[in-house]
């Protein structure tokens, strides 16, 4: 695994701006790979989430898909344990199955994200993953 | 940029297993990230190249986004010069544009390969890129 030092600088594709929303706790970096576009039908972005970063509880009416490049984070749907996701890790996220993903509390964690059929309409953002719930996950 | 001795190992997500049909020159290996799927409507593969593998020219009917993740290899596009592409970089192939990819002579590529809009149909395979083309390339 790259030395987890390095990851705030980057891992492969740029770090991008500041999320400068109310939908994520702590601070996360975006870097639109591929802008919403009707030829590719794809929107891909990077996203890097500093130590106890998270976004809120959100769906996709679109799907989306993760491709972690780097660091340890969580990733949640509703009902389910959260599970540790690292480097190398795939995960598909169902059209309107609720979740959420974010860094691990003492590491960094950057992933591509592909939103498919981006057409179906945006992420519909809900409630925030609380302190209490976040310290607890094992 | 990773240590370049270090790719044949695989950057990121798994190598896979060699490519066995008669579309490349020189060994490629790929991983299937997510099959096709009618409900992301969107594959994902990841793509090794060894020094000197490349495709042959093909066309996608559903155009493809390449996520570059190690080394250095080619692009080309009918018409166009070769580009050199290394770690970070983004090329989006547009539906039917004639293309090959693959490493450089002395560095093998690892690259992310999404077909969008894949139930347009499979790639169209044509002529490959010969050692005069491309050993000639700057």
């Amino acid at each position: 695994m790259r030395n987890l030092k390095d990851i705030d600088e980057g891992v492969i594709f740029p770090k991008g701006h500041k999320i400068a929303d109310n939908h994520f706790i702590g601070t996360a970096w975006v870097e639109a790979l591929v802008p919403m576009d009707r030829t590719f039908n794809c929107q891909v972005a990077n996203v890097t989430f500093e130590p106890g970063a998270r976004n809120n509880w959100h769906k996709h009416p679109s799907g989306q898909i993760l491709l972690v490049t780097g660091g340890i984070g969580y990733y949640q749907e509703e009902g389910k344990p959260a599970r540790m996701i690292q480097e190398g890790d795939v995960i598909k996220i169902h059209p309107y199955v609720k979740h959420w993903h974010g860094a691990s509390p003492n590491c960094w964690l950057v992933h591509i994200a592909v939103i498919t059929n981006p057409q179906k309409g945006d992420a519909v953002w809900l409630e925030p993953v609380e302190d209490e719930e976040y310290n607890n996950l094992k």
